[in-house]
């Protein structure tokens, strides 16, 4: 029993793939694992980005000396389930220097003439960086599915491209940290409602947004199958209730620090002569 | 003299491009325009920087409705003047998403077998973001310069190249923020030592910087001509003195409060019925 040792917040957020995963079943308001109040989390998230800055310098300093490895984050969730806001507030803890941010939009015409990994592949982080995907992939079988843009029996066959695709990665030394952000349909509505009370908020605003909202059913199925067929052992999903703003990026910073904690990477030692630098340096170089 | 009037710190720093720059005449521990200690421009700076994510999301919320604008941030300096730094400390206070950041490092293959602005162009900001560029096209005059890389005569073209395609920028849209960072030959020494002192800074350490110091003089002369033949009016370089940090940053997000005042960026009015959308989503959607 002893690998079923509590491992934290990845364990406890873990979606287990072995078995078929009904969305309903999770509450979008939890707040597993982490403080229950707003002040706490915050103060929390803060400190947790002290860490964090360090941990990525570190991962930085080690790819200088040939460490390969890097660290891909990836945001799913509905329209407002705060993939931006994410960004925002968890990725601004970070040095901007070392993050290679993506946010994927409907594929332009050139995309469109390749493969659907074919985009991806151009955005991975590089060694020593933190990446981030804004949408992603598996937008290829989520509006491909539930809009019905590819044949059936091509949408089957990615569920499968996209796991040995990620195994790839893994194997080339990406920790894949894939987050659904969870939140309820009236957690949505007001959100939109949100946006239309404030002039500020207009521009993110699309009607074509609400005409959306009559797809949710088909949109939680696709995400529930997902979930399911993609929640590998060495790319499992993370499922995060994300109708508290706070807890999410509680969560997802947390996420960060577990995996780069446990990356441990080290700065690199010096390759040359420490002091006979210095004297040279003293001497009046 | 209306022209005159004190239009802050991008004054205050701007080198004049109509006359030869002599570099040993400016203070590299001056605090031009700036809180005298510390602390308070350490705390300005955090004010400074609010301000700056709410432009940012101005700029940014404004290219969804079709506005072209965008700002470029180039830094250039000697080894350890601060470049680095800056998009740690000062890109960090904006939102990441809305950045683009490039690190020009020395060419590619590739890169080489292309005119010397063709890797620049493919690293531009897109309307609504901040381009970062941590060197720039300047090391093509600098490096170029100083090491012999290429003839004469072609290095005594690329000053009207870098000007004609900095103008193309500016009336693309482009606000050009040229910044030199300025430190002093003993403020290296010292920097170069604090590496040496610290194994968790070695990394950043290469014993060439130290025979690199030796070409000092020629590198200060090569900035010098850059500095006179490329601060234009569209695109002025700014001289900020660099020795201390607390200066260097706070003096940088000043000069891009500054430029993004001055572009006042504004929310896109919406362009859909507000009042239906809100009774669409209220009567049940």
């Amino acid at each position: 029993m002893a690998e079923k040792k509590h491992r934290g917040l990845s364990e406890l957020l873990r979606v287990p793939g072995d078995e078929p995963v009904d969305l309903s079943s999770y509450d979008t308001r939890a707040t597993t694992g982490g403080p229950s109040g707003k002040k706490a989390a915050l103060a929390d998230t803060a400190l947790t980005g002290e860490r964090l800055a360090g941990l990525q310098e570190r991962l930085w300093a080690a790819s200088t000396a040939g460490d390969r490895r890097r660290v891909l984050l990836v945001l799913q969730g509905m329209d407002t389930s705060g993939k931006g806001g994410t960004v925002k507030h968890v990725i601004g803890l970070f040095n901007p220097s070392g993050c290679r941010i993506r946010a994927f939009k409907a594929p332009t015409p050139e995309e469109r003439a390749h493969p659907f990994l074919w985009r991806v592949r151009q955005a991975l982080p590089h060694s020593g960086e933190l990446g981030i995907f804004d949408r992603s992939h598996y937008e290829d079988v989520l509006i491909a599915r539930v809009r019905e843009l590819v044949p059936t029996p091509e949408l089957g066959r990615r569920y499968g491209q996209i796991n040995r695709f990620e195994k790839s990665l893994t194997d080339d030394g990406v920790t894949l940290i894939k987050c659904f952000l969870h939140i309820s349909y009236d957690e949505q509505r007001r959100r939109l409602l949100e946006r239309l009370d404030r002039p500020d908020k207009h521009w993110k605003f699309n009607p074509g947004d609400i005409d959306e909202r009559e797809l949710w059913p088909a949109y939680q199925e696709a995400y529930e199958l997902a979930l399911h067929r993609c929640s590998t052992p060495r790319a499992p999903w993370h499922l995060i209730p994300a109708d508290r703003k706070w807890y999410r990026n509680w969560a997802v910073s947390r996420l960060l620090l577990e995996h780069l904690t446990a990356l441990d990477p080290q700065y690199p030692k010096a390759d040359f002569d420490v002091a006979e630098c210095r004297q040279r340096l003293l001497k009046g170089a």
